[in-house]
């Protein structure tokens, strides 16, 4: 159905009846597919016309969060207005490039590495799991170019300073001596009787064929060397056998943090092949939101106060030293909550509680350029991670451009909230020295193959304040709900009011969540 | 060191030297950094010179084989010609593109597929492992783009006809399943005391901490329904906190043949992330190589005869319907051996019955054009492998140029030699037909989804009469040794001449191999 100028009160009311809100029924009915969807995602109704004209909106953030919500609303035909308070749309949606500047409170970084297309550094969000079909249905949609980004990569290094006596070991050691050693302690009880109960003849008998394959076990079922974990001398040609490598032994493998935590990672739900990325950085995606709501953007226009005037929202803002007023129907709120707080507003009680309850990590990046892809080079590693239990706690490998002179790498990945503080203290130079220090344990020589690092810790980026929000158990069920429901004019949007927090996904659905709340009123509000 | 027109006998010497035959010499050396490396691959001595001036080399066949041994023989100034019977190079590395045909015996298909970059399709070898150096080597001194190819995909679907009711379900079920199972049974036989003798207390502790993260256990380590083998209701935004999946039972698992065969198979040393292709099709790497030798390859030149004179070779081929004689110092012959026996040749009688040793699969691929990209549209399947115990084995999507509009679907890769001989003695039309009510099976509707099949029987394609070679234990240990030594002035090059049959690195490496064995004998025969 094209857009149309009119529309009956009565079409109307049916067309709005099938828009749910940000509750259960809302996902039921994209389940039952009621709901029309870009790319195969959940989102909207199409068709629907210009439903919101003559109602105003104003959204603070041009994050993700915000774009969507323009977006969206924008084509029902709401007067939206987008107020920004740094120079830039995409928020956290940091992708950093030679040239750019990081402002954060108490400096100023400038990033000096080559000008090259594939010379980036996702700063914020770097990965997209193939199951958020509402981001890749706008990607599609809008037509930006995406590619696999290598999440598990077997030759990538698992680094212990407990483990292995320190030295970094390919992930495929530990992967396949973890499921060689597994694999051999249940065959043993197997054959030991010790699961009889639990399992027929005929199961034992299946489940020690699985399990011999599972672990690459060998005969008597005993983990021995196995070309999965390796070899020392690579099979070749002529008479270039190969020659296995020594497996690890079950004590290393439980001295691994890595084993105890992280093993898994890439097959959590969110994690799992294929991961995507768009090509050239992760930025192309609000790029493609600011050509459709570009001109619905102030920037450098941060908010000062948002209050209820009756049913209505007024929005204070600076706009170049001036102290402006925005006066709205309704107002759609994206900022993270350590920004949100520092503000005034006019939310209720309950929803001031409910941002408190709400912990926000104090995650941290480092990014180097190196001059020479040494991990291609030198180790055959494209793309992926590798791990280590010292400050950086990842090392990220470009997933493209593959064989190009130069690189990126993503130097430190800190999630860990002790760490990240002790970064963020630090400065910018001493935050660069200690990172390479740990890259030095993973890639001997790193000091010298890395330059001009820039390091972004999201507890001093202004606005943001904060990597993502991580809802307890408790503070999901006593006080996240009331967050999820307008308070009058005043709306929440991000992915925090979402159960992706962190994933850009969150931030998407949750914006279709509150212009879903939005047209519903407008479509109780009309007259008859 | 620049390439010279005179070398002084001793600086040849001293230089040649350094080069090893194909025996674990020219292994050891490579590891000891002895050879020099396009890309940090193993391969000759540079700036040698022309050393093979005046020494002539007949090289038959236009694979990638003969195509490394031109081009490295051309390098150290020998007078190489390549004989190539068919009208293109590349032998088994076939990509399809529309337009093209496909000639077996008895009988041509026409390929009809649009004409785009990213509409292509690789019959024959598809996928590079990250440690094949050799030829990621050559890629990376060519200039031929790469990207990522999508191996193992949790999204991808599992078909077995005697588990799961004959539904497809998704990798990430099955291989999740498995853990969790797999993990609460060694969790059981561990807390029942029956493994006490192998694991101290404390191994004890950590491995049930291991085995929680590894299996996703829940309360006393049970196997319940966990996050990462999927959702029916996806986690959203609001109060949309996604709905988990029924697990798989261990006696479904048990009950399917991915579980006990193929669920390891990408986590084999071949098949392990990364995994790469040539943006665009695997020829590009050999039109890379034709780039700098494509003047020396005679096509449509099939060979008669190959024999030794003395010390020389003498090869009898027909051009343009003429009987032509070529007499040269030596002979590369690197013809596939189904091939390569139908030939008159003068290899020794160990030679012969060494070839006739060599099993070689009945391998056949078939591949289909879709308007749609169903399976990312619908089921959010970016590249990757669905595996089936039907006929087709297994049904590959493209990695690469995601979220276009049309693709190449790889509907069969038959690597049983029972199921390949059957589709071998098949009409075009029913190869198709056969395979895509297989798919029917995986992608209801696929009927309707893919058009144009086109299908590559290797034991049917001329001048190669198989899929790879395959060594048996025995025949690896007895028959194929005096292979990888030279026969007089004939020698044997290709993935049949290593320990990497199929794949395109054993062929390079062989062909390496030789153009050592042929510069030593150079070096051996020059006066003093």
């Amino acid at each position: 159905m094209a857009p149309r100028d009119t529309i009956s009160r009565r079409a109307f009311l049916e067309e709005i009846g099938k828009i749910a809100g940000c509750g259960t029924t809302y996902a039921a009915m994209c389940s039952l597919g009621l709901l029309a969807v870009p790319g195969g995602a959940c989102a909207l109704p199409q068709g629907l016309g210009p439903v919101g004209r003559g109602v105003s909106v104003g959204i603070v953030g041009a994050g993700l969060a915000g774009l969507v919500t323009a977006h969206e609303l924008g084509k029902l035909g709401y007067a939206c207005t987008l107020l920004e308070a740094s120079g830039r749309a995409g928020g956290r949606c940091l992708t950093l490039r030679g040239g750019d500047q990081v402002v954060e409170q108490g400096g100023v970084q400038h990033v000096r590495w080559h000008r090259e297309d594939h010379l980036y550094a996702n700063m914020g969000p770097a990965r997209i799991p193939h199951h958020h079909k509402t981001l890749l249905g706008y990607c599609k949609s809008f037509g930006v170019p995406m590619e696999v980004f290598v999440n598990e990569n077997r030759a990538a290094f698992v680094h212990g300073t407990r483990a292995f006596a320190g030295r970094p070991v390919e992930n495929r050691q530990v992967v396949h001596a973890t499921r060689g050693a597994i694999s051999e302690l249940l065959a043993k009880a197997v054959n030991r009787q010790a699961l009889d109960d639990v399992l027929s003849a005929e199961d034992k008998e299946r489940l020690l064929v699985m399990l011999k394959g599972y672990g690459e076990l060998g005969r008597d079922h005993a983990y021995q060397a196995a070309s999965r974990a390796g070899y020392s001398v690579t099979p070749g040609a002529g008479m270039v056998e190969g020659v296995l490598r020594e497996r690890a032994t079950l004590q290393d493998l439980l001295k691994a943090e890595f084993t105890q935590s992280n093993l898994s990672f890439t097959e959590e739900w969110n994690q799992a092949a294929t991961m995507l990325q768009p090509v050239g950085g992760m930025d192309k995606i609000v790029q493609a939101f600011v050509r459709q709501v570009g001109e619905r953007i102030t920037y450098h226009a941060p908010v000062e106060k948002i209050e209820k005037t009756g049913d209505r929202a007024r929005i204070v803002y600076r706009d170049e030293g001036v102290s402006r007023v925005l006066e709205v129907d309704h107002a759609v709120v994206t900022l993270p909550f350590p920004a949100l707080q520092r503000i005034e507003t006019g939310f209720s009680a309950a929803h001031q509680a409910a941002m408190k309850s709400c912990h926000y990590t104090q995650a941290a990046k480092i990014a180097f350029q190196a001059e020479r892809r040494f991990w291609e080079e030198d180790q055959q590693i494209y793309g992926g991670i590798s791990w280590t239990d010292t400050d950086i706690g990842q090392l990220w490998y470009p997933s493209g451009a593959l064989m190009h002179d130069k690189g990126i790498v993503i130097g430190a990945y800190i999630r860990n909230d002790a760490v990240g503080t002790r970064y963020a203290a630090m400065g910018f130079a001493e935050r660069l020295d200690a990172a390479m220090a740990c890259g030095e344990l993973i890639h001997p020589g790193y000091r010298r193959e890395v330059q001009h690092g820039v390091s972004v810790c999201w507890p001093r980026m202004p606005y943001a304040e904060g990597g993502w929000a991580v809802w307890s158990t408790d503070a999901r069920k006593t006080h996240y709900p009331v967050l999820t429901r307008p308070d009058g004019p005043l709306h929440l949007a991000g992915d925090q009011i979402s159960h992706l927090p962190g994933w850009q996904e969150g931030s998407i659905l949750s914006a279709q969540a509150v212009v879903a709340d939005i047209a519903r009123h407008t479509a109780a509000q009309r007259p008859a």
